[in-house]
């Protein structure tokens, strides 16, 4: 049997509250189902910072690289807003994006049916929807250099970051979302600024060649970023996946969870290339939602996201294909029964609290 | 009386068709009100270039140099999607702004009460929206230097783009959100990237000083600006003033614009620094709508954008404020009345074209 060495990073905030639920599951499963995970634990973010100066330590992070996959909560919170920005609880997160190069993060946008009532827009613009944004996640202006601040003398300073994009970049993420396209309804949006940005010329022309060498067969089409970013609000159902860079990524991918009416519910997967010789692709899965430090440690935080992104580590890293469906179900059915976290809550539902809800689905696995 | 020196840029697309009932506007005032518009007409974007081979001429631009304030229409469209990047349509709205040094955009997202329905949000979400997004307009990734695409040879290409800001950019831009916080609900909240760029960390640090130094009594928050996108979706009327940076403005003044169900209805101002003798400030106002190459020739597009943009005009470069009152006052008349172009269509109301529509808020004026 291949090895399944888990590192569950739960964080700051919600974070280890949302990973308590998954320790729950994981360990029914390795009882029932004899599934054979083995869980390690670290620190990252404010926590690690507390505890080492440093907002993932040495020996976590090569924790982090040997492990066939990772478990991410969330990071930061009021009490680091002052520490100095190479430590801030992000750093950490990027430091394992960057590391273990984790080029591919996929963040499907899905209204959950039970739920389509909740978003902020009109039923019929979000029941159904099923989108997924494929993010470039170690490029861009996240870690291109120069980025600093200079001291210009007279009380005036510089603050300069650098968007960097190279061909082989751009070439594997929209290779991702071509594959992931063909699973799907065979249709990918690109997203850019190529009208104002020198990276987004290049990232349109490499987009249509590797469409035009290897995937003629998949649905193309080319937005303007902040276009597409219009085009989400008004009509999201018009796209299947999305496929754009770090910072678009950033944004779109939010703003595309907020439609859905349930942040609390949205994992991501980040991948890596596959190895040459196992063909593994490194791997970090994490729930979309931040750290809400305002609800820590009382008990109704949603978990959800943080299990449905243990599905997805299911499906991605051990080819637990029927297992993740199962979870997947079993989520719906407790949402159907109307168990509601307070963040997800409506009239006529029965509110629960962290563990009621995880246990709930674990009931239903 | 003062000079009241307009030159008009219509642009491509639909431009022409809606500067075209700004024409008849200002010939009405002229005659009637004796108001003294003295206008101007150059070219930008595509028909810019078919022209002179420059997405504006040296000649254009320096009439909006010494113009009193620029009525810009919108450019761009499929006939010039080939042409080299230098002197694309954009080019010429991008010098515009750069040369005449207008670093502040004013994008108010106004939800009409007559359309309220017509946003793919919640009624009770965006009904009495009214903010104001202020993005800063001649910095950051727009304009930084380094942007290039360079060969690296192998098939490898790398592409550039440089995020530069400067204190003094950003305190300029963020007093004229305190400003005009003051003349509303007093509330302004920050937008940057400061857990990724260092470009934030300056302009969140150069806010609150300026904030701390001169405007302690309006009230001041700081949000990432994918929780601002989020935010905007979720629940809008937390916002008065939104001051954002000059590509995170593109974004997030799009999406607010499409919250209100009303993309064809909304004008913009940018505005340059009051000259030292004259107080004077360089202005160029346009709809926040593009050139809608789609629907362009057909006589059907929506010109309330522009007439606003108009408005904005005689409210900031003419110290107009009646007329502007009661120019609004007419756009939400005719609205009242039942009057809608194709792209604001809804049962029950009655179709008029671009023509019809100008006719009538000029009756009602
Ligand atoms: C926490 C932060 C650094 C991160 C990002 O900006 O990528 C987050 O917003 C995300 O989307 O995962
Ligand atoms: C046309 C384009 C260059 C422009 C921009 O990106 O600023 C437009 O999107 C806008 O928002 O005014």
């Amino acid at each position: 049997m291949a090895s399944k060495n888990l590192l569950l990073l739960a964080g700051d905030g919600i974070g280890p509250e949302a990973m308590a639920e998954v320790k729950k599951l994981i360990a029914a499963m390795n009882v029932k189902l004899d599934s054979g995970f083995i869980t390690d634990e670290g620190l990252v973010g404010g926590c690690a910072y507390d505890a080492h100066g440093a907002a993932i330590s040495d020996a976590d992070m090569a924790k982090a690289m040997a492990a066939d996959a990772v478990l991410f909560g969330a990071v930061g919170g009021p009490k680091w807003d002052a520490v100095p920005y190479e430590v801030r609880p992000e750093a950490g997160l990027l430091r394992l994006r960057k590391d273990m190069e984790l080029f591919a993060n996929l963040r499907p946008a899905i209204c959950y049916p039970a739920l389509a009532a909740s978003s902020s827009l009109k039923q019929e613009v979000v029941e159904g929807l099923d989108i997924l944004i494929v993010r470039e996640l170690t490029g861009g202006v996240y870690f291109g250099e120069p980025k600093q601040i200079i001291d210009l003398g007279n009380g005036q300073k510089r603050g300069i970051d650098t968007q960097v994009y190279d061909t082989f970049e751009i070439e594997r993420i929209s290779g991702v979302a071509f594959e992931l396209a063909r699973t799907r309804k065979n249709h990918v949006t690109s997203m850019e600024k190529r009208n104002v940005m020198k990276s987004g010329v290049l990232w349109n022309e490499v987009v249509t060649q590797t469409h035009k060498a290897r995937y003629a067969d998949v649905k193309l089409d080319h937005m303007l970023a902040d276009a597409g970013g219009m085009q989400l609000v008004r009509w999201p159902k018009q796209f299947d996946v999305i496929v754009t860079d770090n910072l678009f990524g950033d944004m779109l991918s939010d703003i595309a969870a907020m439609l859905t009416g349930s942040i609390g519910m949205l994992p991501s997967a980040s991948l890596g290339a596959p190895d040459a010789r196992t063909k593994k692709r490194k791997a970090l899965y994490e729930p979309v939602h931040g750290s809400a430090p305002d609800i820590a440690g009382k008990g109704i935080a949603n978990p959800i996201a943080m299990i449905a992104s243990f599905a997805m580590c299911m499906r991605y890293s051990f080819g637990m294909v029927a297992e993740a469906d199962r979870l997947e179900s079993a989520i719906a059915a407790v949402l159907d029964l109307g168990l509601r976290t307070r963040d997800i809550l409506s009239p006529g539902m029965t509110e629960v609290g962290t563990a009621e809800m995880g246990d709930a689905i674990i009931a239903r696995f």
